[in-house]
């Protein structure tokens, strides 16, 4: 038997996954489990999407243009300038996701054995990339005790090497919420320009920004387009993750270029997807205007909430729908199972995501958890609740 | 400016996306182009796919299950058993198309460095796939004289080394046409056993094999279940290439394993895409029957008058719906640009894929062009006609 690749092994287990078939227990032995551990919102697609799909009159589901279809990358373009990003429809590949996308960026930009500085913790399913990009990610610490806010200058500078090749950023993140500032962003920049990097953004929880704070491109920084590359998903700005449509967009014509290969060879992504994308670009301004009054509901709710609980403390994040919350307990991985396999209230538990998932450094990261505020009020108030009472009894609590 | 990768520099561009301009320019002259360049066929999607999109009543796109959607797993079994295959729904992984299959198999059971042997001429796209797996493509040469049969056993052992780790086979063959045989699958299980290696089989054309010869799966050879990773896609089958929908399929469990932490890494393939997919396995009898019978005819008006032709020798393809056929030319890439910029016959012309992108060896395949058989007969007989007229002017025309 042939030995299979170590790319594999190096991809870190998801403590997510792990806990799945617990979650399927406590169903069976008839517990509600409330998911606060995912980001798949129960917020509907717009009907606009849905009935342009519906409305395909073609005869033959063809490959389109590998780069996405033509009307829909130039509508997108309309898109992005109402959010004051300034591009052409030749500056963006449409890809499967914000998955195929990031892949691209590390595939187009970096070499096998390079590597690319990630403020952590971070989106674990950059670790699924970087391996098969064989790229090394090298995380620098940001701390809740500073809201998880850009790591300092000399904290980038210090993991440096002549192997470093970019900077990677989620913005706003996933999973801490936060949201980083104009001059964050500029700091990036020196930095990026000091030693010549490639900065990529993620950037698909844009249209999730509170409390008047404004979200900033890395695509409107002056003076580095040749460095930067922006990352996109219609996944949560439409409640449509499932579709699976995303974009690199850059202003640097060699990476549009290589990453055209890259796209080429995989030949296009998918089309009832593209033509749901491009219709959702028409939903109505109420639809947004819902969906982003529900989200703040929902996030001012939390977070309140789970800061009366004693020993908790959750910052209040200023943009996506996650937040990072520092709980009075041992080991989040131990907790979340316990949570699952032992506790109950009222028949009712719920299922978080610990936090060591989304440190590279071992170790850190142990009495946090990631909630997602994608459930309606009445539910988070039950989720709470539940952690609540499950603090009061969980074996492993410590003294803060 | 920071470099970008050698990644994208070792993709070879395609020779037939540098044709696009040149048909695009003859189509704006008011010239017909018949295009046997590309494997995208122009039969109807089955309408049982179409309407089960239309159907669709669900409010929110959520995403499905990396693995792909239970039912549609399930509903593959069955189809695969028709076809004579005996697997289980979880020794698959539904993909963005057999692109992604592919790639994933490189990934999963290859490491940087690792060599993979392909008999050459190959589909082009996979060394787009190599590069981004960071593996290396060794190729052994076929050659038209023997009509593209598999390279003898000696031909691949004089190419291992103690980096190759697989042998990749396209079968029904893409650009070939050529259908390998169960003796020949024989050669390549005993050198695959002799030497450990995993053999990786396409099989995305297994619906179209000609003359009454079978197609046999890599997943019915005996003793090799370890070994065997079988690629499959919903594209050509029920002429849907735009949905990208493909599988990877392996009684490995390691391998699926390890697929599967890929695969979670990109959440999961489109979903639209995956509900037409399940339907179109339903398509009646009557469908298949006629798109088959549609490209025996093709077939075989196609083989009958080119050869024909003074000078051009074109093998009879037992499967898919391509050819590779011999002109009488000094340079196919020269041909087939001139055929679109100097050429044109009654105001027609072609476009055709030259042979040399399917040949990773320089130099080979000089005087052959890739034809697909993808046009219905009255614009078959008006290509080949412009082939024939073509031919007699070409300043490049060589005595065979």
């Amino acid at each position: 038997m042939p030995h299979i690749s170590v790319k594999g092994e190096k991809i870190p287990a998801s403590p997510i996954r792990k806990l799945v078939p617990f979650a399927e227990d406590a169903k069976r032995r008839g517990i509600k489990v409330y998911h606060l551990n995912i980001g798949q919102p129960d917020i509907p697609t717009p009907e606009v999407a849905l009935e342009a799909v519906k409305n395909i009159n073609v005869k033959v589901i063809e490959y389109s243009h590998s780069a996405g279809i033509e009307s829909y990358r130039r509508k997108l373009v309309q898109y992005y300038n109402k959010v004051g990003i300034d591009i052409n429809y030749e500056q963006m590949i449409i890809t499967n996701g914000g998955s195929e996308a990031l892949m691209m960026a590390m595939n187009v930009c970096l070499d096998s054995g390079d590597e690319v500085l990630v403020p952590e913790p971070f989106y674990a399913n950059y670790n699924g990339f970087a391996v098969q990009s064989d790229v090394v990610i090298r995380p620098i610490t940001s701390t809740i005790e500073n809201n998880f806010a850009l790591p300092s200058i000399e904290d980038f500078e210090r993991h440096i090497t002549p192997r470093t090749k970019a900077i990677l950023i989620c913005n706003p993140n996933n999973p801490t919420g936060y949201l980083y500032s104009k001059k964050e962003l500029e700091q990036l920049r020196d930095i990026i320009l000091r030693y010549d990097l490639f900065l990529f953004s993620d950037e698909v929880y844009k249209e999730f920004c509170y409390d008047g704070e404004e979200y900033h491109s890395v695509l409107n920084l002056e003076g580095v387009d040749e460095n930067v590359v922006m990352i996109d998903s219609v996944s949560k700005r439409y409640s449509m993750c499932g579709v699976r449509v995303g974009a690199i967009i850059s202003r640097n014509k060699e990476v549009i270029k290589s990453a055209l290969k890259v796209a080429q060879a995989r030949l296009c992504p998918p089309y009832f997807s593209q033509v749901a994308a491009e219709a959702a670009i028409d939903a109505p301004k109420e639809y947004f205007e819902e969906v982003y009054d529900e989200y703040l509901k929902r996030r001012n709710f939390l977070v309140e909430n789970l800061n009366k609980i004693e020993g908790v403390y959750c910052p209040t994040p200023k943009g996506a729908f996650y937040t990072l919350a520092r709980l009075p307990i041992d080991d989040c991985d131990r907790f979340a199972r316990w949570l699952l396999e032992e506790f109950e209230y009222d028949k009712q538990t719920v299922m978080v995501a610990p936090a060591t998932g989304f440190y590279a450094t071992k170790c850190l990261g142990l009495n946090e958890v990631r909630l997602a505020y994608v459930l309606n009020i009445d539910d988070l108030r039950s989720a709470i609740k539940c952690i609540e009472e499950a603090l009061k009894v969980y074996p492993g609590r410590t003294n803060k």
